[in-house]
């Protein structure tokens, strides 16, 4: 792109994601420019974010009269209301950053492959739900997707010039705040406790993921898919400080791994600058002087039974793990609303998993299906209906 | 290369490194042959090297009447004796391992260079006292030099498929065995100690710099030559368990790092097998279950002043980084021998620079001659000769 404006279109802007990708874009005025804003929710910021970076195109969630409003009071700027996927394949695109959450980003995701765009992927559950349709679909048009978890984001800068596949995934875990809980100690934990990250600054619902596990069985998912590696050759490392981003092992035994301190903004960064790298004043560059000490440990997978849970759903494949990121999503909001323990919400994802029929192979209607199958199935079983 | 076998010559086979490198090529044969030998001394292992490996050029040192005869005694095998610059350069060779020590190195690498041979490059001193000349040599000749030690392997492996040079390099040093010790307590280490170093099995002169931290202050001026790039922006950091071979800092500040057990043949496979990387069960996998902590310090540059004296002698240029490495050579040989203490070997160092006359952008006759002139001084100092 020499030194081009790289065109953005943010899909899920006022999530924690997207606001961090517009501090990119105004740290980076002369590299990047935001063409397209989308959010489902908190209309008020995407009302001070379109003022602020003046978008061509506007997607808000459509059912909400007092969002339009809101968004009509803009009366400076002019700008195209359109659908997810009609800004996701915009040919005034170069550059979709997926920061929706849940299935909501399917669609888009393939309006955006079949586009030919590049996509910054920070959407987990598009690939974990949809893995293979995503990832043939993205070969067939030559669509390039570039990770935005830092972990995967370490993985991807790893393999960087190097012409053999990876032998091993070693995908690092903070452990969230209660790595060292036993389980008893987390059948009394609180939302406070479980929203309290030790080092990284995130949503409400990946830092519950953060909590349980879950958020490193999506990874897991999500790895295998985007670097085409079997499940045995990816291993889960707690490691608190956050430093070490994951890792690679070659063939021949030499590991590369990737660093920086925990913020998401250096992996946002580099899946918007790729193939190349700029200089960020505000990003803070590790300072060894204050890193005396960086710890490891194999995760316990009998306490934090999610990580377990996933695995299992992404060798399993079809559409378990569908039902998996499906299943995680209302648990975590019954328990964020009190309505359930921390520890219910592997149970009930264990028994939505156990009760499902899965389908090989399955097409987008039968992953969307599968979707709602396992939202209703958790609300009953979280409502004591066990026999549902 | 694809599958093809590439024709080695070793030069310094008996010595450490050159031992390690036939080990890679007795477990990968399908790969590698060996058709030159050259050592200085160890006439005994020469032979028994040249019955395993028959190559087709050998050197020993002419001086010894001894060696030939050991040699002689070989009637089974033809090979032709050559100099170590024909070896270098010889048609039938592609890689030049350079695992001799010491400035002996020089001459070979130079025709190496002409003759345009990949060079694996084990000799720290090549670079330290010529690095211009080399490196100067190098690109007119478009000849590759690939690291051999591992800090540099760690970086070359880092910068694989970077468009921008490194913003920084961050060395590694496992510290030594005299890590955390005072200056009062260095003054009393003896050899026994000095040679038991934590992490690494190596031979006695680079052990003895290990100690001394000057092996870190000759790695640095290496990397500066190697990788183009200023002293202030290399940073050396203390790693005891030696697992982090290297450390680049891009100018985004993201880190990449290469891991392994401590083993030199790692990083001499990789240049061996460079772009590729080759399968070797020899070489045992991190096994992190067994890793819970990796730790970092700044390096103590007054308790370790020979890691400072390199630096400045490095960012001096001229003749001094040929005077420091010649000036060590000489201190380790006499700590080594009894003659003097392990502290005193900083302090020599120290005084033959200060009173050297550095020529800027020396021949190689002149490199020669400052080598010549510190290892006398460096005896006359050692004499008790301060007005020498």
């Amino acid at each position: 792109m020499g030194d081009s404006i790289k065109q953005l279109a943010v899909l899920g802007s006022t999530g924690s994601i997207g606001q961090q990708t517009l501090d990119i874009v105004r740290a980076l005025p002369h590299r990047f420019r935001i063409v397209g804003l989308a959010a489902g929710k908190n209309s008020e910021l995407l009302a001070k974010q379109i003022e602020e970076f003046k978008p061509r195109f506007v997607y808000c969630s459509p059912a909400d009269d007092q969002d339009r409003e809101i968004l009509t009071r803009l009366t400076n700027h002019d700008y195209e209301l359109l659908s997810l996927e009609d800004i996701a394949s915009h040919p005034q695109v170069d550059t979709v950053v997926m920061a929706t959450s849940g299935k909501s980003g399917l669609s888009p995701t393939l309006a955006a492959i079949k586009a030919s765009k590049q996509i910054a992927l920070a959407n987990k559950e598009v690939l974990v739900m949809a893995g293979e349709i995503i990832t043939h679909q993205a070969e067939l048009n030559a669509t390039q997707i570039l990770p935005v978890d830092s972990e995967h984001s370490a993985i991807w800068q790893c393999l960087k010039g190097e012409s053999e596949k990876a032998a091993r995934l070693i995908l690092t875990a903070s452990g969230g705040p209660f790595h060292h809980y036993s389980s008893t100690q987390l059948e009394e934990v609180t939302i406070e406790q479980a929203l309290k990250h030790p080092s990284w600054q995130m949503g409400r619902k990946v830092t519950i993921d953060s909590a349980t596990l879950m958020n490193k069985g999506l990874e897991v998912i999500e790895a295998h898919w985007l670097f085409n590696i079997p499940f045995d050759n990816i291993q889960v490392l707690i490691h608190p400080q956050s430093i070490i981003h994951s890792m690679v092992e070659f063939i021949d035994g030499s590991i590369k791994a990737q660093l920086s301190y925990p913020d998401m903004r250096f992996s946002i960064q580099y899946a918007l600058s790729y193939p190349e790298r700029l200089p960020n004043p505000q990003l803070s560059k590790l300072d060894w002087s204050r890193i005396n000490n960086l710890t490891f440990a194999e995760p316990d997978l009998d306490t934090f039974p999610c990580l377990k849970l996933a695995i299992e759903a992404g060798r399993n494949g079809g559409t378990y793990p569908a039902v998996l990121c499906s299943a995680d999503e209302v648990a975590v909001e019954l328990f964020l609303s009190q309505r359930i323990k921390f520890v219910d919400i592997a149970s009930l994802i264990e028994q939505a998993l156990e009760k499902h029929q899965t389908i090989a192979h399955p097409t987008l209607e039968e992953i969307v299906a599968a979707d709602a199958w396992a939202r209703e199935k958790v609300l009953k079983l979280a409502n004591g209906d066990t026999q549902c």
